[in-house]
């Protein structure tokens, strides 16, 4: 349950009514709200415990989610979650490109594609490191290797950058190599040990919803990296999986809305994946944004026939240009900005 | 297959190509084209003929569809089908909103929708007399009765009227009632007795898409439409059924894009079936519009409280103004029109 | 809601309860029951009724069914119901086999399916006059010609025949050539002008699950049927559509013990349309009956190779009477019969 | 593809065949099949080289599976694999049932489940010491104690042990506490680091199928394990997620007549999980015997109302042992064998 308390309770009340749930052997955790103290109390309380602290003047609200998440959930914010990924701002009303090659597949490449990704206006770089992949056969990605080639092209061009991260055993090197965001694939949502491990990075984490997981197992995961450590979560709907074969999968927008009133963090769309074909992509961006997404991850390639994985679905470097102008009118006729790149040092 | 014939090929030629198809047994249908001969050979060609009608000069493209419907394939007309509802037109570049109560539900009441629904801007009144219901004890609609009252509304505000036909016996009530457009529902996809009736109506069909039809299903009913005689055919995406139970249905706006490759009929998209929830409409009918949706059908009702069914998807008035007027700058940002409804006699 | 009445309760106590709820205007259905007064009251009660009728000492218990449905409701019948199709027993504690061609298609061929259906030991006799096509360029049927061709070929042999109607303007045609079985597919299930003209027909209908029909949905079809006039309905599960492509469809046996407990009626399973595959059906046959189903449907062919529908999933002579030894042992070893079938005049 | 040599090829020229393959880059992988050479390419070979490999003489078949797994391939063995847990022999003709407390909760209460386990004629005990949760509250199991508790009950009543790993720096654990086979739960189908890790333990592993995984997709891994080290790997469906919501999931017995072909690997079935109700799983589990599986993993609990996850699916003692009975009926009446748990030391 949230405890909503009213504005101006002193300190030693928040915490008198915080020890008054320990003692019961119920751990809280204190939100980070500035316009009044809101907690909440992330174990099953009982109900008499319930009906004393609703009874209690200082308490103005006391929500028992629908949902049984707590620290993730709507109530426990007084606004949305901006999440600042590098320099860049995510949610609160700022719309963003994330942009750039389906995995790093050498150093050049990787620099033209963030170039290219720069000019056309998107705000953060992405590529893949370390490749999810159904068979064992396929190209697994660079590795180690790719990181510092991703991270050395995004500071090239001024860009933060994000990259998907598959083993616990590899938070050192994300760390190290600066990573700007981690990515949890859409594979290893569930993947709880992964949670735990990247929750304690101290870095943004990006979290692809599963092909097949409710909304709510979606935010149950959200809180495994909220409670773990990791407040700035960035959610991202890429496709359900469906009866229907036409696509690759079915965009979710219809949760989009929704969403909004579930849980504070920012959500962005990947069109791609779902898409599974580069010239759809374009109006399912517009649609997403219309829908209310805080942005859109689209994959891009100068030569997308010699991609080593999903060339079919990546951007030409034109097409990203005319969809990060797209997102900039969306986001105006939906009532939010679109801001250029951060300055960068040398581009 | 489709043959598309070379500008300016003679009458007697397009004759002659028809003719030796028919020899064979196949049945053949010419397009309502003006700027070049097409025809669609509806019967399954053998290899050799496909050969033989490929290799005349006079045949510019023989079009072997990957999906095998004809009449309604893209390829059978030069430009996107502009249907004409009552004197309102549906796609080729021109945004609507259908609006209305989900069920007719008494001559005052429908009437106050109906000039509500003018005021918002909409161009056309929708309203069920006959409805289909999971249940044998729910209301079943008023029928023939709430044909009259709906046109009456419709005639008095100066909008025509869409309505759901679920029985082939009924089809002269709808046409004598004058309903400029007939809906096919979802749960009807494929009741095919009941799309050969209603082919032969004379009328416009809107036909929505079944809960669990595949996009190949639906383009197949619509074919059954235009082969038993309605060119007519307006598509209708209405939320396919997935695991996810958030949600009432989830929106396929995924599709599309690629239904603009397949078919050259309007696409318009339901939302509120998909939702369940009103106040996740507004966003979702944005999303559609920039996804290329043709417009927006969507339910009204002063009092959403009082209908007898689907009130909790029922748009406020003030809504479904807020919504049309978004409808306008969504199909302006994509570059389309948005036409106020056709000029009263009274309204 | 549901009333079961003390044993004994005299019949005008019976009635004056009904009157009681007649008087609210809620319509009552006496169950065909004699181990005890049970009946249903359709319409939906006020809770101080109910709590009037509990309170009556003649009323043993009052049931609020979850589900909504009521006269196909498991509490509405002491026993599962046994539904006479000719002269065999449908439930109950009887395992049978339906078999046939998918199409007649034709006097003679029609005849030697029935003789080798017959000798398999089959005791119901099945073939399609009418066939709802996803293309309205495949083979229809060979309509009222099927539906005689396919009662003399049952009367040959003596079996009884089921065979699937579209429209409900052809229910005389089906009395006509005493059909014993009328059949609603999966695509009209929720086809409820159908379900209403079928009802009336006065035989024993087999209502197939619609392919994204939940379980409550098809009751309440069963229910549209059980309402209108016709208690002798067989439920008959063939597979709902899923995400995986590698078979046809996903057989949901998983239901069928939870059926038992909602619904009196007996339930066959039709594995052919499933699985898509002629040689995966006996497995699947097997696990419908050791699942608890009470027979399974197929479809049979000499020749299936030159079958005009559905041939891949025909099985052959042979593998029939294996299907049917196995229905047998299935049967045994699940506590139920599986007797041959009736003894005909001329086979 | 996969290369099935003649029978009495000599090793040289064996030898010979691979080196070609390897010459191109291509890794081969030996089948430890006897009756004649058999090897897989596991690389994508250029068709010119499947040209000359078809052409050799000693190569009396070349198969390029449809599905593009290899080592798990039915070609790759003459017959199904025998997976050996401890002295229990899985697939090939063998039935087995594998029960045990969802998760282990107590030295005397995992020791008292064993031996009702193994009274009831199971012969593997099951057990969860990590608990995959969705929520972050919820109870996750003892970790490596429970490992303990749960061999040391085993080790009692003469069981071998199966346990699900989460995460790949417990393989070392899972080894020490010399659990018998390493189960990969449903939502680590695709955790491919945790697939390679396992792999290399030395043990068999137990694959659940994902909740939205098609067949492809849970072959593939079972391939990353093989090629990583583990050739006994045992699948087991666990039911998919469809639009049904009555049952948790719908147990997907379709699939397995198909996987039969697909691959040499033995097949489980967990119907628990599936049907989230302990009195629907009996017939599930004889419908799953009957469909081809190997043998069924189920819950049991003597007190399930005290188990502290998942205890409305635990199966009561008495329900274990009648469904030991079933088993071996089922596993009769399709031709294989039920053998009693090995004979214990102390039980």
């Amino acid at each position: 349950m949230i405890l909503r308390l009213r504005p101006g309770t002193p300190d030693a009340k928040v915490q008198a009514l915080r020890d008054r749930c320990e003692r019961e052997g119920l751990r809280t955790v204190l939100s980070p709200e500035s316009a009044r103290p809101v907690f909440a109390v992330v174990d099953k309380a009982p109900a008499a415990l319930a009906a004393e602290l609703r009874a209690d003047p200082s308490v103005e609200e006391l929500i028992q989610p629908q949902g049984d998440w707590r620290l993730v959930h709507r109530s426990f914010r007084e606004r949305p979650t901006t999440v600042k990924i590098g320099g860049v701002r995510v949610g609160g009303g700022e719309v963003v490109v994330i942009a750039g090659p389906c995995s790093v597949e050498g150093r050049e490449l990787v620099l033209e594609v963030a170039q290219l990704v720069r000019r056309a206006g998107a705000q953060l770089l992405r590529g893949g490191a370390f490749k999810p992949r159904t068979s064992p056969y396929s190209f697994q990605g660079f590795g180690v290797e790719g990181l510092r080639q991703l991270k050395d092209a995004g500071a090239a061009v001024g860009l933060p950058v994000v990259s998907e991260i598959m083993d616990a055993s590899n938070v050192p090197a994300f760390v190290d190599h600066a990573i700007d965001c981690l990515q949890i694939g859409a594979r290893n949502m569930q993947n709880f040990t992964l949670l735990k491990a990247v929750a304690t990075a101290g870095r943004p984490v990006l979290l692809k919803r599963g092909l097949a997981a409710t909304v709510e197992e979606w935010l149950y995961s959200a809180e495994y990296l909220a409670h773990y450590g990791c407040a700035d979560v960035v959610l991202c709907e890429r496709g359900i999986r469906t009866f229907e074969t036409a696509t690759r999968n079915t965009l979710d927008l219809t949760i989009l809305p929704l969403l909004r009133e579930w849980t504070h963090l920012p959500i962005l769309v990947d069109p791609a994946h779902a898409a599974g074909i580069a010239r759809i992509i374009p109006p399912l961006s517009r649609a997403a944004i219309a829908a209310g997404a805080d942005g859109v991850a689209v994959e891009v390639h100068p030569r997308p026939e010699e991609a080593r994985s999903d060339g079919p679905q990546a951007l030409l470097p034109a097409e990203l240009t005319a969809l990060v102008a797209d997102a900039r009118i969306m986001a105006a006729v939906t009532g939010r900005s679109f801001h250029p790149p951060p300055a960068a040092a040398c581009s």
